[in-house]
């Protein structure tokens, strides 16, 4: 049902921007006023059906199934809030059974897919880092969200957030001009891009106030997102909880590079918490404080990104929202791989093949194609350390969420590292076959500059070394000077001094040599995916309902067996010694073969045990009835299509195995075994 | 070699203690002094030897491999510090890829072991805890080490590693007396029991004094272990890194009994990250700051704590060493877990067969089941928390390590959550037939109390309520008094007040009802394991060298294939291109098959190429050599017997597969094809 809507809208969005198109070339090439005129109706027409389209969405089907969604994962112990017999922490949620069997299957695929198919070294670092890790990598000075304060009651605000809302409000004035609306539409946008001055000239100009109290607020003033703990007892050392995984593994890239034996490119992978203090969280699961990432960092020569297994994905569509086409209709542009990266929407090869992986790996568990877009991040948004960024965005009732970025990081972090630590972070490359290289070097005589410069001796040297090969055309002049004059001025920059050089000081002369290599500071590109986010969407993209006009409505969540918390039922239909019996034996021949089962003893009608097992998406359910003790079968019913077949029970066990590994379709099965019906 | 080693010692010490009984029953009984000096000269002789093996255990081969060991975790990347190119910091850790491997193979068998094999319920809980659960849990208070200052350059020292220290310094004179001696021995065993005056009375007495510069002390300070930071921009919310996984699952039991449909006992059982604040980690990666644990709380009826699989664990034999053996020869007991519960060693059913799970789990991963035993708490050294206590310690060179605790926490936590939330964390017992109970009530007239008591009416009230089911005794007493004279005298404690009770304000009287049950919070018992110094340990145990006498010594990593962080390394023997390209095929097929893989194209001899396998503990070794394309056929090495066999290219990959599940034994493969010898 969902989809058929996202496919109609977007059928009309596509529309909509050929009718645009049409009306601007009618205006240009001088149309008739009467074409014109049907052509602006049409768009007229096609903006009405879109507004209806998604104000029906939002108001009624999506928002009734996010509050069932919410109710279910409470009432079921997917995710509740942590500590919620203290009153909670917003922010903070624990996963219960279900929700921590999903998280956990959603990372052995992910591991299965990246780190073994792909052969990532996987690493596990510290969590509390070095404050002067987090200085150097620029998250002390720029993690940060500008914060405003009630300046009565000192309650804080998250700027932006506070701006989008006072403007929504605004913009609920139906006597609002079109005009003021765009203005408004255009700064709303880039609520979270402003500058702090910025910021608090549009706070002070729209005369945002606190939402709560209607009181004042102060100047926007930055705030940092992370947490912030002394390590020891001295007090004097500072750490904090990593913001992301990736800077533990930039810092072991030395490590890294050693244990590969110095072959590039490579990529790392880690699997692990990482934490941000927002302001004031929101929305659930989609802004929290705590979270599980799993994030890859590629190394590879920044002028050679192309990626040996590209051929396997280009031809894969994807559906792509590149940040020209981010104009307010947001059209995705269904893309082959291979010609995104041709016709350099998707920047390189190695980026490209991420994103298809990444896409691969989403529909595996779930997510629903209909609703995944990768969006190029427009120059405004990108992140301090990033060169080009796709998130891979989910389509929810919240609307789409940034589930999976991948960020081209260019060299920025290594190259930060290392000079801030003094430690070669550069990977050496062998040239094919060497290379000849004529180099202009400074034959500098030490011991005429000692006599005549004394303590200045030592920078006039090196700045003399630094010109030749810093500035080869400079060092020729002077080279040139000294030739005619035997002498010339030269500046010596961090002495904030001019000397007199004399020609018996130095002489510039080209060397040529044979090198076989070179070395060179690695690029990132970065996939990094929020698993908890992944975990949300999947479940509302799961969740449908049986009995729509019931109540109460009988809730289904369709997740893939790989992906089903529990894989199977047994349910003895009574409390029958002989039923008993084979549903015990039964619930330890799956445990040996390794799948989660939950026996379902109780007194509850057969269909209201089926229902529980529904709604936490158990995908086979085995009842023992009656006639097992005589026949020696049993009925398996299949979740999605409640179909049942009869089963002996010597096969039961392995084709419930052979199912939940995608390795026998229920398809296959339900024509190879008589059906039962109740 | 080790092990023999370790054998001979327990021997002898089992010897020992036979003879010092011989020597006491000589005394008492008044035997000839010949006997009893050739018994002492036994004695001697027998603590001669067991001096000799520890000492040379100590000082050559143990730490001899320590030190080794050190050097491979590094070079190979399996653990180092993190943040190395900042200078790291002291107990923080980083795994590379080896090592994360190895971490995370340990957690897979741990959550089929534990979790599924027993269908606990697993959850996954904020790192991030709100102070108030931490201030109810008793960790704001207690969590505490005692830390004294060097009063002249600050410098932090923990108290009781200070102290003793300190005692092995004092006990290097070899002119000390055996009396002086044994009461340093003595002083040093319970360093971290005392209270904070008794060890400042202690350190005063003994002079001790900063260990880096001589320095004065400042008096012992408790200091508190948990990473405190402030949650939100307010700076009034505070939270701590969690210490302990537990309060996880105890704030949620409600939950979780909601799950399970009401019905107990079952348990609860999380992996996850825990942090604590050392004051000065020591010990490599065995006290750390941060660290993975993986805990059960399992919830059963205080009165009832059998177990209903008891009967698969009864016969199984573990190294016992009960508090009350813990004399300092600390001789362990072979016992079955049946006898040591018959005979009251360990408390009850539930307590060991988990301590017997927890074995076989040990045993599994690769643990030498002779450097292994269970260790019971002594009073001094129980938690706050726990009832009864047993740790499985693991010997390694730096002595016994503490690795899995077991501890019987009684309804501590869920009483004092419950206490401080007023939410019922009780469960509910259905009795199996209804039970007639006679109670003592107290019927009071509120109407007559209020008049005379005023304010302190309700008081009044609830000291004859309470009375009446908490102390019948003296209620009837009351009620006979009111009967003979019409009024008594009462104590209202809470308001330190002396009442006078007439007859007409209550009655105590006898009511008979039928029960179908009753409330009752649940006792806890928790496994908690260690995985950190779990994975040290058995990096230590499966640790051997190959060559003794040469240099470099060749160290081979004898770890369990399921443990294995690489399953298997394909190695072609030349470069040629047929060779290469059945070492890719192969290298596929195995990634394929789900098994991680090592392709080993180096120019180095083969000889060093399987060296540098066994260093990692790579079980098995792929050779691809000039007649494969000929006879498709490839060597197999095993990686401890070096053993190797000569198996088609086609059986290759299931071969090993069923290998690495410990489906087929390598005695068995050697037997079934033909060997291969270089």
């Amino acid at each position: 049902m969902a989809n058929e809507r996202w496919d109609d809208a977007d059928q009309i969005r596509q529309k909509r921007v050929a009718v645009a198109e049409q009306v601007k070339t009618l205006k240009a090439s001088g149309g008739s006023a009467e074409a014109i005129a049907a052509a602006v109706r049409d768009l007229r027409d096609l903006d009405e059906r879109l507004a209806a389209l998604t104000v029906s969405d939002k108001t009624n089907e999506q928002d009734s199934l996010k509050t069932e969604l919410d109710q279910l994962l409470k009432q079921r112990f997917f995710v509740v809030p942590s500590f919620e017999i203290y009153g909670g922490v917003a922010g903070l949620y624990d996963y219960g059974p279900p929700g921590t069997a999903i998280k956990e299957n959603i990372l052995s695929i992910w591991r299965n897919h990246f780190i073994l198919a792909e052969q990532m070294l996987e690493v596990s670092t510290a969590v509390l880092t070095l404050s002067d890790v987090l200085k150097t990598s620029g998250h002390v000075d720029r993690f940060t969200d500008f914060m405003v304060r009630d300046t009565v009651t000192g309650q804080p605000y998250r700027a932006d957030k506070l701006l989008e809302e006072h403007i929504d409000k605004m913009l609920d004035d139906p006597a609002m001009m079109e005009g003021r609306r765009a203005e408004l539409r255009a700064i709303r946008a880039q609520a979270d891009a402003y500058s702090q001055a910025d910021l608090h000239t549009v706070l002070t100009e729209l005369e945002v106030v606190a939402s709560d109290t209607g009181n004042p607020i102060s100047e926007p003033f930055s705030f940092n997102l992370m947490f912030g703990t002394p390590i020891g007892p001295s007090g004097k050392l500072h750490g904090y909880l990593r913001p992301e995984t990736a800077q533990g593994i930039f810092t072991n890239y030395r490590r890294l590079l050693e244990f590969r034996g110095g072959r590039m490119p490579f990529a790392a992978a880690q699997i692990g918490l990482a934490f941000r203090n927002e302001i004031a969280p929101r929305s659930g699961l989609l802004r929290v404080r705590e979270f599980q990432m799993a994030e890859i960092e590629h190394f590879v020569h920044p002028q050679r990104k192309q990626h040996p297994r590209f051929g396997n994905v280009a031809g894969q569509v994807m559906n792509l929202l590149p940040a020209s086409a981010q104009d307010g209709n947001d059209v995705v542009q269904a893309t082959k791989v291979g010609d995104a990266v041709r016709n350099g929407v998707i920047d390189n090869e190695t980026l490209a093949y991420f994103m298809a992986r990444t896409q691969t790996f989403l529909h595996k568990i779930g997510i629903d194609p209909a609703r995944l877009r990768f969006r190029q991040h427009k120059s405004t948004e990108m992140a301090h350390y990033a060169s080009d960024c796709w998130d891979a965005e989910i389509h929810t009732s919240y609307g789409w969420i940034e589930c999976v970025g991948h960020a081209d990081r260019s060299c920025y972090d290594l190259t930060q590292h290392m000079n801030h630590t003094n430690i070669d972070l550069r990977a050496y490359e062998t040239y094919d076959a060497p290379r000849t290289v004529t180099t202009l070097v400074a034959n500098v005589h030490k011991n005429k500059l000692g006599p005549k410069f004394k303590k200045d001796a030592r920078a006039v040297a090196e700045t003399l070394e630094e010109m030749a090969s810093g500035d080869p055309e400079r060092a020729q002049a002077l080279e040139a000077e000294l030739a005619a004059n035997g002498k010339a001025m030269l500046r010596i920059q961090c002495k904030e001094l001019d000397v007199c050089i004399e020609r018996n000081m130095v002489e510039f002369t080209f060397v040529t040599e044979t090198r076989s290599g070179e070395s060179y500071v690695p690029s990132v590109i970065e996939p990094s995916f929020g698993i908890g986010r992944i975990v949300y969407c999947l479940l509302e993209h799961s969740l449908s309902v049986r009995n729509m006009d019931e109540d109460p409505r009988r809730h289904v969540l369709s997740l893939p067996a790989r992906v089903a918390p529990v894989k199977v039922s047994v349910l003895p239909l009574s409390n029958h010694p002989d039923q008993r019996a084979m549903s015990t034996r039964l619930t330890e021949a799956f445990l040996d073969a390794g799948l989660s089962v939950n026996e379902d003893t109780s007194s509850a009608s057969i269909g209201k045990r089926y229902s529980r097992a529904d709604e936490i998406g158990i995908p086979f359910g085995v009842t023992i009835d009656f006639e097992t003790p005589n026949d020696q079968s049993v009925t398996i019913r299949e979740r999605d299509t409640m179909q049942q077949i009869r089963v002996s029970v010597k096969e039961c066990v392995p084709l419930i195995t052979s199912l939940c590994r995608h390795e026998t379709t229920w398809a296959d099965a339900f024509k190879q075994y008589p059906q039962f019906h109740q």
